[in-house]
């Protein structure tokens, strides 16, 4: 039996949605495994790289793998006028987040195996009245009410080359980082990490390693205290819990290849910590994925990139690499 | 003729000081920049690598370039009493900055070139009173008094591979790190590091990239204000003084090689926000050079490692690397 398709969401459809849909469609469309677009068929015809004989609107998902191969199939909900490539857009956010909402509910439903996500831009959507931070907590609400075994997310993973890392903290400003910090919301992390590790990556004992707060990890509390009063206990609370976990480590010793390969994923406490590493390793492949959650989700760990949008020299990679990570995950779930 | 020697400090007598100066001098001795060794022979003769017959005493730096392809060269300034590996003690605290202090000295004094410090431990120096964050704090204090063009150091830089980081804040624990910043600081860093760029990394027309504090650069304002109010200012401030600079950059975004081309030193705003990609592009050889002194000064960018002290395994490979930048940077100042 073909596996079942994939819902990638176009996301902004002013940003470079569309025409990294089209590149990413052209590069998989032989791989096997399917994708439907959700999102406006239009957009996708006039999108740098498209066209319309490319495009195939399909009513339903059941159909995108035999399309795929030959057209790229989309659930067509157009948006109530077009919008203009780099021109962010209050108006299309009803249609932005509508799109958002069926394809999770196509994977709730078990109809599609998964959920890609094109970038999103916030301001267009707080304009229209948005009030999630972004689609990783838009996504554990709309699934809030659906059964999941273990400790729930979501969470933040970031993946590049050999490298992963979760995020304890992702969008606080510096400053808000250390009193955001606490012994639950890093033993949480962690648990969500280590499940989704064993469930989602096939790795039947993962192994855990925490990145500290301050340099040097603290020195002994001499350069702060959050490794000995909190991140240290956390550390202790996880391997209670029969995680296999350790650290805190200075975050500047965590990332160079031969510490690599001594664990599967990297706890780190702030966004800039994960994500320095993620883009030295890869800059323009790296994929996030939120952990925790009773659908599989990815996306490319990138933006709309209003200021290159419509001008066809957007990369399709990072949402490219989201598509072959997002059916590797769906793969390993029941179905 | 030849350079004046450099000045070697040995620091911790009881870390990886002695066995990696030894190492360094096997792999330096054939090159023609002599260096002489401000410590104790007697720690050196009996380090791994080392021996009784490698180790030459001598009475001025002047003879250091004839003995050098010959013996390793040191002024001999004996502990009070032999060490153990692996074992701090405040004991050698006065003989430790004895040596700091004479190689300073030396290098104000022009006998040397510069000075190169092998590692020192701070708990066993602060139970002897020593009043200092770190070297690079000593040595500004030490050469408080003599004169030097332009803006004034300590400004802590990491050199790895094709990137230079200098430092706007170093060792402030993160929580202290957003009060610590101001417009002054980072233009005075900024101001410093483009002097020594010019003088004495010779490229002439320095181009500086600064990163921001908060995520995506606090992206305008949404998380944090950081780049708002004290970056942004700062860059404006550097550029109306004549400072080709840019920024502030996402700090995710500043340090792919991508973007390593586009500047010749990035100013971080924090300790693992620099030393993260240090440590990643080479974990053994990055060196730290301390910027604005009247006084060339490097060092390796690793600590005493009293683990593995006396093993024979320790890596002198940031040793070496700061010795040779310490002899180019040397060459390029006015004797």
């Amino acid at each position: 039996m073909r596996p079942a398709p994939l819902a990638l969401t176009l996301g902004d459809p002013a940003g470079i949605g569309p025409e990294i849909v089209v590149k990413a469609w052209r590069a998989l469309r032989a791989e096997g495994q399917a994708f439907v677009v959700v999102g406006d068929a239009q957009a996708l015809a006039s999108a740098p790289a498209g066209g319309a004989g490319l495009v195939r609107t399909i009513q339903s998902p059941d159909e995108a793998a035999r399309v795929f191969p030959e057209a790229l199939p989309v659930l067509d909900l157009p948006l109530k006028a077009p919008v203009v490539a780099g021109q962010a857009s209050p108006a299309a956010a009803p249609a932005v987040i509508r799109w958002i909402e069926t394809a999770v509910g196509l994977a709730l439903s078990k109809t599609v195996s998964g959920v890609v996500t094109a970038p999103i831009a916030k301001a267009p959507l707080y304009e229209a009245g948005f009030r999630f931070p972004g689609h990783t907590e838009f996504l554990g609400e709309l699934t809030a009410s659906a059964p999941l075994d273990g400790a729930r997310g979501p969470v933040m993973m970031l993946t590049a080359a050999d490298l992963r890392v979760a995020l304890v903290t992702v969008h606080e400003p510096l400053a808000r980082v250390p009193a955001s910090l606490s012994v639950e919301r890093i033993v949480h992390t962690g648990l969500v990490t280590a499940q989704s590790l064993a469930r989602d990556f096939g790795i039947a004992a993962p192994r855990l390693a925490v990145a500290g707060l301050n340099p040097h990890a603290g020195e002994d509390g001499g350069i702060g205290r959050e490794e000995i009063e909190i991140i240290g206990p956390a550390v202790r609370a996880l391997h209670d819990a029969g995680v296999d976990v350790r650290g805190p480590y200075p975050s500047d010793s965590l990332f160079p290849a031969e510490m690599r390969q001594r664990y599967d994923a990297a706890l780190c406490m702030y966004h800039d910590q994960a994500l320095i590493p993620v883009k030295m390793l890869d800059f323009w492949g790296g994929v996030n994925v939120t952990l925790g959650l009773p659908i599989v989700r990815t996306s490319p760990d990138h933006g709309t990139a209003f200021d290159i949008a419509g001008r066809g020299i957007a990369r399709p990679d990072s949402l490219i690499a989201a598509v072959r990570l997002a059916a590797d995950i769906a793969r390993r779930r029941p179905a």
